[in-house]
């Protein structure tokens, strides 16, 4: 299962910014599934996700399944850190990504003040959706967790005020990560059409019908008009 | 209920290592349930755990509470990354803190690569505690969340393979935690002394009797004997 696939070829990569970075990246694709072996990254530890998804996913001893981190574009995953994760990385998307050796990345962050606040501010980021995600795993009902997946989805997808989300994940790994069942998670979008907060089709596409209402029921509180619930 | 007392007197601090840290540091100390307000950081943003515990304390709109992440010693909160993060930090036990300033802290990382090192090591270990716990909040029962708390304190205490280990925290914030009610969560305790898991008494000393059945509970595992179940 697991499929590391090295190009040859050379890439430097550019941020977001429009910054070129200062070393060399080797630029890799990973189909859906491919699990990332960390022995494979021993030459190019710190990887950067260009496109697509990879999930932190642990078993449980007797097979409950759960993806507890997600890691989106330009979000940074350091396998020199990885020792005691007893996870296993996996593309839960087709997956484009940049490499780059450890030394050539620590010395990028020295070299650049500016590229090393963008790495703490992005550490930090990756800290806070950790403890959003807690509070979103801790206390919430199925339809509370959903309704803050949505949002979530929206925020790290940088879509501002947008109405239209692409969920992208497949139902199963967005289950895995937000700690239901496939059919607790079925249930949680029907509910969402039936109170008229979301629209959705068979496609990953949400179109947010109602706004303040999703985000109060994320953020735990009683909706207002109670009879949109039925 | 915030309180925040700024110690005239500078300290500089050691890392557990031995090394002196190079930049002087402001040393404060916060009794339990004082709110660190992030506006009284301005000056000082990065804090360093020396002893006791903060908390990331969240309320949902109904009034559930919970506890996100946990900081002991030696953990960072670097308050200039904190802006979009919902929750408030509260210390849970009294606190003793070195407080730095930002310009200091960072000089510190950039003059010291050994230093530098030690932060990105820290700030994985932060995440694979975050990761760990969203594995713990997600699929796991009362007893096994109970269980890998239990299990999380001896690793964060640094206590090995000891088999008494202190909680230290009032059970109302472990429950926050844990994503459990308190009265769940006595359950749980009382549970695992009668599956011959633990021993605890009035005080917050647990004694792991059968670490192996412990762990495996922990990982969501079926126990083998499970005459002890009963």
């Amino acid at each position: 299962m697991t499929q590391v696939a090295y190009l040859d070829a050379h890439y430097t990569g550019s941020m977001r910014t429009g910054k070129m970075w200062a070393a060399a990246a080797t630029f890799n694709t990973f189909d859906q599934d491919t699990v990332l072996d960390r022995e494979a990254f021993r030459q190019h530890p710190v990887l950067v996700v260009k496109s697509g998804a990879i999930g932190l996913q642990h078993m449980l001893g007797d097979g409950r399944q759960t993806i507890s981190v997600i890691y989106f574009e330009d979000e940074v995953i350091d396998f020199r850190y990885l020792g005691r994760v007893s996870g296993k990385l996996v593309c839960i998307l087709p997956v484009t990504a940049c490499l780059y050796k450890g030394d050539d990345f620590d010395a990028m962050k020295h070299d650049n003040p500016q590229f090393e606040a963008s790495q703490s501010a992005g550490a930090a980021r990756q800290q806070y959706y950790a403890a959003q995600h807690s509070v979103d795993l801790a206390r919430k009902s199925a339809i509370e967790k959903l309704a803050s997946f949505i949002l979530e989805c929206r925020k790290r997808q940088n879509l501002g005020r947008a109405l239209t989300v692409s969920l992208r994940l497949r139902r199963t790994d967005i289950a895995d990560y937000m700690g239901l069942r496939v059919e607790t998670l079925s249930r949680a979008f029907s509910k969402l059409k039936k109170m008229q907060l979301i629209d959705a089709d068979e496609t990953d596409e949400i179109f947010i019908r109602n706004e303040p209402a999703l985000r109060q029921l994320a953020n735990g509180r009683t909706i207002g008009n109670r009879t949109c619930w039925k």
